[in-house]
């Protein structure tokens, strides 16, 4: 089980191709933590996610209510393996694979556009997984650091595995 | 040698959203034909890649122009493997590995958000690129796909080879 969570997000643009990419890549669960922006607004953006954002999102007030129940809790991050902050140590997207079992309760944890994550909210969390790009600029805008992360676990569920299945099938 | 082409993008906040990227994951060409929107608005998506959209974009009104030169051509779509259309087979984002070699021009393709790119430019290419999602709806925005592609790229270009190198090195 996969839950995406969204930390005070501020752009709606932002909240609205979420909820689109909550479709395109079959999430389970999503929840919104005190959004900071007009969620009519955010209906714009999400195409035919629109009924991600009227009936599946779960807005919550409180960051701790929706990690208490997992099994492992993902914080992201755009700083990462910075010398001597061990806080920072980071997995890959692709490290994922470990965790995609079918009876974990997986939280992907993502935060504002303007600052991130706070410490404290990354030190609740298990792991801190860092999309790798330019050194000089790895910086990515929330929604497509979203994309990339909710494209990785996609294929990591359906297409590794069926692949995987095929092969043992072939092979017996 | 990556080029990344846009074929008439519409919403200013895509061209913004897709120069970011491209300094993100250090795009080596970034071509756009015909884009449809106000290029001053896309700066206000760009974030720091304003500088990608001031001196990096080239902006073409020829399609043709954009492919001519390069060795490997790579259309995108949200449709694939239609039965019984043998332009709809398709290669997968992971499948790409085969085409990252140090002296190859490769182009990656992608196209209107309103309707995509035609069969005409599609026919052009030498492969059809998909990114596997929802079956219901594998249909991502515009500047998302490009984000999903330009990670499996970087990826496959630094991270994968230098984790070969790595292990090369070790083993000898
Ligand atoms: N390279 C990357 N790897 C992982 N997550 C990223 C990322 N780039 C952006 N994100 C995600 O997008 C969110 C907004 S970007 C936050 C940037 C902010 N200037 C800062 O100081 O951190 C981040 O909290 C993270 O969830
Ligand atoms: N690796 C690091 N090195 C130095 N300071 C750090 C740090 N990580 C966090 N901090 C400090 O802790 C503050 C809150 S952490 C927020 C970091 C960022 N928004 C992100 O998650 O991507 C930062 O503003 C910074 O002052
Ligand atoms: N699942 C996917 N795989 C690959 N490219 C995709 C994609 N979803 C969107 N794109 C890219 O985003 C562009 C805009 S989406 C185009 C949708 C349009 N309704 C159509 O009929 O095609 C596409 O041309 C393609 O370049």
């Amino acid at each position: 089980m996969i839950r995406l969570i969204v930390v005070e997000p501020e752009g709606a643009y932002n909240v609205g191709f979420i909820a689109r990419l909550v479709k395109n890549f079959s999430v389970d669960e999503f929840y919104l933590v005190n959004p900071k922006c007009n969620m009519q607004e955010a209906i714009n953006f999400s195409a035919q996610g629109r009924e991600i954002l009227e009936k599946k999102a779960v807005i919550v007030s409180n960051y701790d209510d929706t990690i208490k129940d997992l099994d492992i809790k993902i914080a992201t991050s755009s700083i990462a393996d910075n010398e001597g902050d061990l806080l920072r140590k980071s997995i890959k997207p692709w490290d994922l694979d470990r965790f995609i079992e079918n009876n974990k309760k997986i939280g992907l944890i993502f935060g504002r556009e303007s600052v991130g994550l706070t410490r404290e909210e990354i030190m609740k969390a298990d792991f801190l997984l860092h999309i790798p790009g330019n050194p000089e600029y790895p910086v990515l805008n929330l929604s497509h650091a979203v994309g990339i992360i909710l494209y990785e676990v996609f294929k990591l569920r359906n297409v590794k595995n069926t692949e995987k299945n095929e092969d043992e099938r072939i092979s017996s």
